[in-house]
């Protein structure tokens, strides 16, 4: 689909600085996008490509246009203005409606005339499919699901008995929703098994990454609030409660019971254990674990930055005899006469 | 189902006081319980709660008692005695015996006729499936597979070839059990496969959660014993043991040839390396790096807790140059005479 | 099948040192080999096991060779002849010709004569499979995907619109390949998404393990060189670039535009952040966060091996305290008047 720069502009209330006819169809990076193609400056570490770029146009911020050879389209965030030019040449695709005729679809399952279910879906007594919504292949969806409209499920998805998704919630394939929290209650070395009986509210324009898991609650419901977006192979626990429009990177775990807040950013492979409660806006850094609450907006972190292997253990060795050291301080400290609670002031004047 | 509090007494082992004929019939938390749902008093946080609640019921132990403003169930352990009346208003769902027409069941799978093999699911030559056993939709089994008698597979599962599943094991969405082991030879800068040709032999009253995977063997077989729970998300490499009755929580690794004791506690999100063995009755906390073998009974950590980032950011500056502060601190000694051996001997005997 | 000494000796140019006409059939570990079966010492740690082993035959190195009680083929590389020999006697399966009823496969998909589809797989429009190549159960091929000649998909694979698979691959159950990157533009506290054009290309003779996320590239594909291994749950961002015969262990996840070298070796559950480059013949330990690029060949680690909780909790309390130790321990060379620079250097010329 062709779209002229002038049309672009008037929609996404840019300054075009180019020929409005010019048309363009498709999106390609900085370096190798060709004159029909869309393209954007977000990091400015790629600045200096901007003098050689055959792009049809670029998608840039003003304090960056002049240095730019090709047309630009001028405005104040080019990242969210990529995104939605992009969105326009690459439209989501539309449910086409109807059931595929090997999908399995239980008689008291409603599935809305504009919905689409497709090759070998399974869709269970009492589920329900809201107008345009997509169940991809072989997804199986249990008993007494409810899916909103225009939500769209890769092939491969699971719902579990009873499960709520949201409206434009998009989700990835082998993602599973509602299994069983890990609950089970000490009995003389063994195990017994404590039924989970809430389930999952996911909320709208909610995503889910490929292979995710949320548990479903143990008596109250797991909740993933609207907007929140999580990346691939997440796994969360039963009755944790996720704010609105939070976004969550791949390989985090969240322990059960867990409540985070609204807009958090929480980087890639991050832990937080349970039971505990994260204020809205606070932002995780990559590999951390989140061992107690935090009620304060602001940025978190324990990953630790790699070294030399060889280097490592020798600062692991270190670290670890940090006992026999401060030991060593403070019988220098006794020998020379020197207080340890003034110099120890002093340093935390100094942060 | 309901089942009046008298019967629910006589059943667990409880004392009642209130009224035995009240009926209950669903479960709920101490916070909204009403008056037909049954709740419990594990964690003493919620202790304030008790003055306040409607509950139909609270399951609690002897010294709480008095302080709930609704009728109780007396027991030494109430949240297992909970697990099991939770399980009673809860049953887990029976096999509806016969295999849907959808299902595709090869001529020499042998499926028992008390089992329910659900709709698109795949059986394969030589597999057998035993009484009461529930296969879920679009699950595939392999060719010899053996799963034993009340056994759950949820939507989705995976078993490959020969893989043996015990008998009232539950097995969530997406789990994958018997997939090759990670064996490569290296040949000069590329890699030859070493073909596994073990399997997996997963005993009874065993969980597998979510998205869980858990590799056959290279030559013998991997092994997870009677009672054990996996959460989601879990990888076991090949060869390993898991002894009986160990618990494991999500997002753990295991590499390949670890052996691992009895009612182990193992974190979220812990690794554990390839080739060392776990004691029985070892617990390890969240996050932490299993680098050795661990031989004696305990809890074990390497997990770092979180920080504000800049402070973060500041020690771990610190860390990585500890080489230069021991080194100021051995010429300090040197400055003064004193002795860096008594000052350790001295921290040592602190411990 | 069973194979005589001689002929492997011939095949596989070893010294055989034993019977050429007598027959093995199969593996089996050191520990309790049979007079049918193959084994091999690679690790010196079952060397013990040498004098009692009853194996048809052992593969080993020459140094060793004296100790064996059993026929022995003496090779420069005894584990990658075993994995040669394995190979023989455990061939890989082949596929079966032929597009089984029940799997659902678009008119215009394109699948090779000589290809397998199994039960219950999906195949949709413009897809291609390619010869002796096998589509395993339940898998969701989904449009222009283009699968190469003797791939393997085991059951339940999802590769999505437009991925390409190399020759010879071999895809385990629950892998996705191509599920979009996770690409949003902030807006107000809120998310846009950001269309995710790229796609996927699997060069050939890779392995992708059970339950591997792979996303497709924002703009430009996430490229998958040829002999790469990647193990179980691991996930890759989008736009990330693997070099030739790279081996990646599992649960590590690998963040956006990161571009890994040729001939790496990653340890289990490492976490690499996006936009970073690392170089040829690295190798990372486990449970490591590289945190940056990586310029130099060589061995780089983060992990922190576990220790006693108790003794943790104490040194991590002294860690986090690493700024007030430093401080008293300047205050001291205050006193005391010597020069900390000097001490320094001396550290630094001692490592």
């Amino acid at each position: 689909m062709a779209v002229s720069l002038g049309e672009l502009a008037v929609r996404f209330g840019c300054e075009l600085r180019g020929d409005p006819a010019a048309l363009v169809d498709s999106v390609a990076p900085l370096s190798n996008a060709g004159e029909r193609a869309v393209t954007f400056l977000a990091n400015p570490r790629y600045r200096q490509m901007l003098s050689e770029t055959r792009a049809g146009v670029v998608v840039i911020d003003k304090k960056n246009a002049d240095a730019c050879a090709a047309p630009v389209l001028i405005t104040a965030n080019p990242y969210l203005t990529y995104a939605r030019i992009a969105t326009q040449l690459h439209p989501v695709p539309v449910a086409v409606p109807g059931i595929h005729p090997t999908a399995v679809v239980a008689p008291t399952a409603k599935v809305d005339p504009s919905a689409e279910v497709g090759p070998l879906a399974v869709v269970k007594d009492g589920a329900s499919i809201g107008a345009r919504s997509i169940v991809g292949a072989l997804c199986a969806i249990d008993e007494n699901v409810t899916v909103a409209e225009d939500v769209r499920l890769a092939s491969r998805v699971a719902l579990y008995k009873g499960v709520v998704i949201g409206a434009r919630t998009i989700i990835h394939s082998g993602a599973v929703v509602g299994s069983d929290g890990f609950g089970f209650a000490p009995d003389r070395g063994t195990w017994v098994r404590v039924p989970q009986v809430g389930t999952v509210r996911v909320g709208a324009d909610v995503e889910i990454g490929a292979n995710t898991t949320i548990d479903r609650g143990a008596i109250e419901d797991t909740v993933i609030e609207d907007g929140v977006k999580l990346d691939n192979q997440i796994q969360i626990g039963h009755n944790v409660r996720i704010g609105a429009h939070t976004a969550i990177a791949a390989c985090v775990g969240i322990a059960g019971s867990a409540v985070i807040g609204k807009r958090c950013q929480i980087g890639g492979a991050v832990g937080i254990v349970g039971h505990l409660s994260i204020a809205d806006d606070v932002a995780i850094t990559g590999f951390t674990m989140v061992s107690h609450s935090i009620d304060r907006p602001g940025v978190y972190s324990s990953g630790m930055p790699h070294e030399d292997a060889r280097q490592w253990r020798r600062i692991v060795g270190r670290f670890k005899r940090l006992d026999s050291y401060i030991a060593r301080l403070t019988a220098l400290e006794k020998a020379v006469g020197v207080s340890p609670k003034a110099a120890s002031d002093e340093a935390e004047q100094d942060k």
